[in-house]
């Protein structure tokens, strides 16, 4: 059990390869938000000619800094590094990460004999490296990113990407859906530290509670095998296999020169070991989401309540495609509900299984009571409300109303509850679905914007309790 | 061939049911909608008591009417509707719409003998029946819609829907796309007019290329059948089949109380008449995109570009998956593609299938160098670019410059092209993802969201003219 705390938690860092423009890309990406994200420890620009960058002392070596460095950040060219690594090792640096790419990703001969070489410098100078061809560590709760628009919030996701673009993009995508990150680690060509180190930290890090990853390929099989089993069994894992088709797998080769395997071993191992396998970034955070929110599911029965004939009838078409049982309502449930919701007065109201409690379920109160019968019926196991974001001149009041009663209510279920808030690309209705999204965030509850992603991921969530 | 015309273009309009507060749901959904989509007809609204409505002369009843009325729109309860009918006939009406529910889909003996009672008054009287139960014509070439939030531009796409629900969601997705309609009709209960009389005008209809449809179930298959396979062999046509599993069939029952039949049934209908089925609105929009805005691909053999590692592996897996062949580039291709994307600036980069060409494909004139010659390749049918819709203070810049970029190129471009733009929920992404769509809608380049569907409409789109 490796403790990665001070690769994380660094006192000082320095950054090797800064411009004196402000605006240039290492500048931008890696000391303008130690700044802005308040890193405590001391911050060392490390330059050739300047005395300052950014308004901090500039030194122009690693071996000038006064005090010790724990973590270097390396962008200067791949030919210099060996000089560098050398240096690092004089200097008793903990870490370097190499955002340098040009190793042995580019399969040219050169590139693959210096990233042994500066990998030999590491071992035999005792610094561990991060990458190289990476854009290294996300840590909120340090003050480190390699993204000046990632969320300064921490949460308790923990996410290893051996693609930098992924890890941009999951970030992103994740925090627009309200989840945030103890940890991020984008690890490139994982020369020295791996998939393994990062999964084995992450395992028992406390501020972790779920573990998300995107890898490639790994080049330690059996211990990639091994962290993958016990990581599972303490914390829900989920994971993006990049490269599990015939051209994906070529795709990875000239991405992060990793053995990719073949996608039937990697599927066997993942379910073998009780990992969550997805197909893509969105899939990952449709998952997270469910597991950041809800407590488990105790079956597949699921109840539907929403508001629209059609919508129910696609909602539970895609249900029993992800074979997600649409439970028959017993009679006194169904006698309840026309109490609630009297059939006469709407005709296109259904008190069946999936139940469209139609217009009247505008208000507020009879989607509460609906939504409420519904759950506590001890025939259902799981309940999906679903709503199209209305667009038109109350439709602000109409839509706010509705999720505030969902909100409420859900504070008195005992059981898991997720909502399929449907919508268009329309401004007014993404911005009413931004809204939407981040209220129940905030209640706890998990917003999906179409029923094929819902019932996937619900399908998942629910499988993952039947296999333990 | 029923030329139904004067369904969709009436020369007068009758609402009956409207209220004297001008928000009420009807004034509101029906009678205001003319007025603002400029219906160039008369517009005669119906009171018991009011002389005026919305600045328009109300009258008691039909009868009232001094002109001739051809269209009525009905929204009084189904008990009055017989009454209701019986003046139609004597006013000489062509169609009357029943938004008014109550009838067969309640299930109940009295909605079904009413439903059977007006249908014969209308067979008798010689009056179309649209409905009952359904929100009606969106028809923005005549001025009428259901919805005051529906685009008044018109389009080229009809759209036949048994839910009304589901058709004002298609329109609003729809439209965030760039696509706008011809003709929608939601029909309800199908008591008289039904699917088959809809599909049969549009396969005719001049203003319609592209036909698209919610079904839930027919009660005249073999006309219906002929109808898919006539409109088929003209125009394409996708369609939704509603209670596609099991649950859905009973979900199906009590919402427009249709017989839904059984999944396998109408897959093998459906492929046999050349019809496009898919599961959800969402994609029955992904497939409008693509007929819409390109000629037809000549094979599924793909040559993929963009900016992003990661990306390029995931964008693969997803065609793979959909049976989308990433084609090897020969070795001429990939030497023209060194000459433009030098590998050794960013060593990320990649010239083979998919290209990945790092950073520098950000410059908009080395990604239109890097577009243009794999898409001359003659080993490449259809072009897939990606990128990811960025965050930052310059993204704004960068994102616009490279979809002028796209657009400028694919003007030079004889083989149909489609682009990912890879967002998040975060406000500003959402604003410059959408306006890249609308961007795009006007150049002729489908946008998806993700490669998942991307990839899955591409494939579908393919399979069209293989199998012609």
């Amino acid at each position: 059990m490796p403790d990665l705390d001070y690769i994380f938690y660094p006192n000082s860092i320095a950054i090797v390869g800064l411009s004196r423009s402000p605006g240039s890309y290492v500048n931008h990406f890696y000391l303008n938000p130690l700044i802005r994200f308040g890193y405590k420890g001391d911050i060392y620009p490390i330059h050739p000619t300047a005395s300052e960058l950014a308004g901090l002392k500039a030194y122009p070596s690693v071996l000038d800094v006064p005090g010790p460095i724990d973590h270097v950040i390396c962008a200067i060219k791949a030919t210099s590094t060996p000089g560098l690594m050398k240096e690092c090792v004089a200097k008793g640096v903990k870490t370097i990460h190499f955002f340098t790419s040009g190793f042995s990703e580019s399969g040219e001969k050169e590139g693959i004999r210096l990233e042994k070489e500066i990998t030999e410098i590491a071992h035999q100078g005792n610094i561990r490296v991060l990458g190289p061809n990476c854009m290294g560590l996300y840590c909120p709760g340090s003050g480190i990113s390699y993204e000046p628009s990632f969320p300064r919030e921490s949460g308790n996701v923990a996410f290893l990407c051996q693609s930098g673009g992924n890890s941009i993009q999951l970030v992103h995508i994740a925090g627009g859906r309200g989840i945030h990150f103890s940890k991020v680690v984008s690890y490139g060509n994982a020369s020295d530290l791996n998939e393994s180190d990062f999964l084995e930290y992450f395992t028992h890090d406390p501020q972790t509670k779920i573990i998300v990853g995107y890898v490639e390929g790994t080049r330690q099989g059996k211990r990639f095998i091994s962290a993958l089993r016990k990581a599972a069994m303490v914390k829900p894992v989920i994971m993006v296999k990049g490269g599990v088709t015939k051209a994906g797998t070529k795709a990875v080769a000239s991405h992060t020169g990793a053995l990719a395997g073949s996608s039937a071993i990697w599927e066997s191992l993942f379910r073998q070991a009780g990992i969550i396998q997805v197909c893509d970034l969105e899939e990952i955070v449709d998952l997270t989401l469910l597991f950041q929110h809800l407590q488990p599911s105790k079956g597949r029965r699921i109840g539907i309540v929403g508001i629209g004939g059609g919508s129910s009838v696609l909602a539970t078409d895609s249900c029993e495609r992800e074979r997600l049982n649409i439970a028959e309502f017993a009679p006194e449930l169904i006698e309840k509900l026309k109490e609630i919701v009297p059939t006469e007065v709407d005709p296109g109201t259904s008190v069946r299984n999936p139940a469209d409690i139609s217009a009247q379920g505008w208000n507020p109160d009879t989607f509460s009571k609906a939504l409420e019968t519904i759950a506590n019926h001890n025939g259902i196991d799981f309940i999906i409300t679903h709503v199209n974001v209305p667009l038109g001149p109350s439709a602000d009041e109409l839509i706010n109303q509705h999720i505030d009663s969902l909100i409420k209510t859900k504070q008195r279920l005992t059981k898991p509850i997720a909502t399929v808030a449907l919508r268009s690309d329309i401004p007014e209705a993404i911005n009413n679905a931004i809204g939407i999204q981040e209220k129940c965030a905030r209640a706890g509850i998990p917003v999906f914007s179409s029923f094929d992603r819902a019932a996937r991921a619900i399908s998942r969530f629910i499988g993952y309790y039947e296999a333990r």
